[in-house]
């Protein structure tokens, strides 16, 4: 058997986990010498002194929960035995604090990617397909495998041919205040770097998201010529196949109109090439899902130290996952680049708190059986554990659910999204992410069409099993392979490769989720 | 020119919409001798006598809105004009006052169907593959397109197999008071006729809706041998892929485990046959959308009419769409079986009511540009004509948001659904819908996989550009040349065929639009 391997995040912690496959026997005795009183499992906690009722349970140096008992030094500290600590109030926070950490900037690091019109550069060059309304989802289903099979072959630089397909658009309360965040989300999507510029939408004529409602003039960065004032004559039209126009007799006829449009993109598209660019072109967004207790160990800190390389090479790292910040909401407000920023991420937690509320749940309705079972306790250590994928770089920026960065924004962001995997990347894909790294304890077979995911392991058993799915294997950290420095360097090179056109996992496999929009708003 | 046709739903009202293609020009003189004095459009109403401000203008002997100002006899009445009626308070409602019509019942029609070991009756014979979480939905989907390959030709009297791919299952407030929808909604889809009652399902591991909570002990009638005493070794177990399972090494190993599990329903499948069996056993979801001012006029009173020769069939039918049955709370307490349906249908109202202001919108947030468009001034006008799909037989019973009827249920039942179609079909496929009947003006391309839908056509030019995307055209009915009887029982006659196996264009086609869960709780 290997020795007995315990992982302490903070000195000051007064619990550790336990790192060895199928966790540690009753008995077990520790290299200082601790004997375990219980089997505890892997990933779970073990107390490390006594834990008289009522004391502070310490890990990343930060209560997770108050003993509900008398826990002596040795024991499975198991949610049972734990009181979670509320949710820090949003007033008295401290603002901006933190001076930004100084650090040599990164030079010298390049991508191969597609550079567009407007600056912005993709890491795939993908004809995308902007709709409405799912009432047209199906006829742009059977378009888009008409497509690959008939035109793609045709256009080699093309990789790939993505319908966006949604379940917004009609049956919706589009005027309701909060519609606003779907209806953005969806226009801001088909503007995504990796689609080139070039949108099409395909619209079945008599839905509420009109059109023009969802991709109103000068939207269109550069190749949207068409006035404010509309009815002008030298401005293109907004490129739309309706359904409904009178000019289509038969299904074949809209199959054909989405086609024709098609090829007017795919053949600019496929004029394009990769073109050397500096690692600042990166927009990467950051999540976790599927964690476990080694999520905040291994993988999400090798993210993190990533993550600050990302800064220090001047590209943009946006991190998300309101229910899993909200307990670590001090830290980060303090860690804003200005009281401007810290307030516009208590705005973000404030709207999130009312939104729970209003469905009369609050953060804590965030964590999974799956948590649990992995050994995070609660909210508040699965939120200490997701928090480190941020690294220890200045926030400089907020963006609300379904906003787009500015081209000037660069640095660490939060993107304010649910915690829900498909939801919040497909918000970060709104905000315009060219690269998304996903990190799992338990595993997940994530996967977006829109962009390529780089999947990470947070123990080497799951990386041995799913050698086909994850992409890198952030387990070695525990294993004492590698340290957190390494395997962040690692991400970072896997990422300039990833960007430049390597395939995921995910991507060889064509295994793509859905978009999921989120919508606060009734539907009707 | 063709001659000037006008229809007037009551004798008492004092609009008529005009059926001419185009529409008719001003200085038109109707065959009563009126001059128009504006041109009004399709489907559009027309002033048939002097309208002085603040008179209530009636449709379907209603009113649908007052004059906000003078219209003169011969004018155009659009949205502009009409002040919108309050919506009906949901107090003092006549209760069941309206006795059920004496009918003769209709004997002696049948279709040919696969009869179920619960009793129920499916119109297609179909693989479902259930998933508790959208996490899996990438890996079901890679496996449903192998299975579609290379088994299930083998199979040839298997009509499809179909992935019940889902946006819920992690990522939200799975104990919020509002969940119990999207979950039940899944569960009982899972259960639908059409399926055979062969449930198996895929589920990742660490997500919230855990099989066992998705189809708890019991569930599964007469197939599910599961003892809610759960550790007994005797109960057959929940039919279960888990793609975290330790026994899965390479996502290769996780589609082969669900082809395998595949080919046991499959085999059982194949061995069905189609029967006879009485067109009591219909249970037909009826639904509208993307309305036009002769969805009521001439689809909707077809699909009424054929609704009442259903239930004096013994069968039973569904009408939904909460947002469009709002204005008419009041015929349709009145034509309640009993007070307690009666009730039913107002709690299911008032809780719609309080859905709808937490969004800060109400029930006139449903139509759509193309509503307007297409003649319908508000919600109460489409909510007339919505209504109208129901027929005039007495209302039997109610069913919550993702409810299943009960076996014994039949007749006329209110099954309370947004109006959104994706939702709205979705929440019928979970009441146990084995045939859809779809009325469309504008025109969609709807389809689902799940069920068979016959579409609609409200007008013969839509049926006339649409041919090989509309399944019937209830536009003879304005052209003069069927009357709503007849077409009522073409109708009848069609589903039985279509019933019976007969494709319906969109199955032609494989068009299928995608489940859309109704999930008024928030997402974490
Ligand atoms: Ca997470
Ligand atoms: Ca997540
Ligand atoms: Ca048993
Ligand atoms: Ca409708
Ligand atoms: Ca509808």
């Amino acid at each position: 058997m290997t020795s007995p391997l315990t992982i302490q995040m903070h000195e000051a912690d007064n619990v550790a986990i336990v790192a060895n496959d199928g966790g540690l026997p009753e008995g077990t005795v520790l290299p200082s010498g601790l004997v375990l009183r219980d089997h505890v499992p892997q990933g779970h906690k073990v107390a490390l002194v006594d834990l008289p009722a009522d004391t502070a349970v310490l890990r990343y140096h930060v209560p997770i929960g108050y003993a509900l008992q008398d826990i002596p030094a040795g024991s499975w500290v198991h949610e049972r035995l734990l009181r979670m600590p509320p949710a820090r109030e949003l007033e008295g926070l401290p603002m901006a604090t933190v001076p930004a950490p100084a650090r040599e900037p990164l030079t010298g690091y390049t991508f191969q990617g597609y550079r567009n019109a407007d600056g912005s550069v993709g890491t795939r060059n993908i004809l995308a397909i902007t709709q409405t309304v799912q009432c047209v989802a199906g006829v742009v289903e059977f378009a888009v495998e008409r497509i690959k099979r008939e035109l793609l072959p045709k256009y080699p630089h093309v990789d790939d041919v993505v319908g966006l397909a949604h379940t917004y658009g009609c049956g919706v309360a589009i005027d309701a205040p909060d519609a606003v965040i779907p209806i953005r989300t969806v226009r801001n999507i088909s503007l995504n770097p990796n689609f080139g510029g070039e949108v099409m939408v395909v619209s079945l004529g008599c839905e509420k998201l009109q059109p023009e409602r969802l991709m109103p003039p000068g939207v269109i960065p550069i190749a949207d010529r068409r006035d404010a004032g509309a009815a002008d004559a030298q401005g293109d039209p907004l490129d739309v196949v309706c359904l409904q126009d009178t000019q289509h007799v038969g299904f074949m006829s809209m199959i054909d109109s989405v086609m024709t449009q098609a090829k007017v993109h795919l053949e600019r598209l496929n004029s394009r090439r990769r073109e050397t660019v500096p690692a600042s072109e990166l927009v990467v967004g950051v999540q976790c899902g599927g964690s476990d207790a080694f999520s905040g160990v291994t993988a999400n800190p090798a993210v993190g130290f990533c993550a600050d390389l990302l800064v220090r090479a001047g590209a943009t790292v946006m991190f998300s996952e309101n229910t899993e910040v909200r307990d670590g909401i001090a830290q980060l407000t303090a860690r804003a680049s200005s009281p401007e920023v810290a307030e516009a991420m208590v705005r973000e937690m404030a709207w999130y708190d009312a939104y729970l509320q209003r469905g009369r749940v609050d953060r804590s309705a965030n964590t999974t059986p799956g948590n649990k079972k992995g050994g995070l306790s609660n909210i508040v250590e699965k939120a200490m554990g997701s928090i480190v994928k941020s690294g220890s770089s200045a926030i400089s920026g907020v963006l609300s659910p379904g906003d787009k960065l500015a081209r000037h924004q660069r640095g660490l962001i939060y993107a304010a999204t649910p915690a829900s995997d498909f939801i919040c990347g497909t918000l970060q894909l709104a905000a315009g992410m060219n690269l998304h790294v996903f990190t799992t304890g338990r595993g997940t077979p994530y996967g977006l069409a829109e962009c390529p995911v780089i999947k990470v392991a947070t123990r080497s058993d799951l990386a041995r099993r799913w050698h086909d799915l994850m992409d890198i294997n952030a387990g070695q950290i525990a294993d004492g392979e590698k340290s957190i420095e390494e395997m962040g360097w690692e991400m970072f090179r896997m990422m300039l490769d990833v960007a430049s056109g390597r395939k995921t996992w995910a991507e060889r496999h064509q295994l793509a989720n859905a978009l999921v929009l989120f919508n606060p708003a009734p539907v009707t």
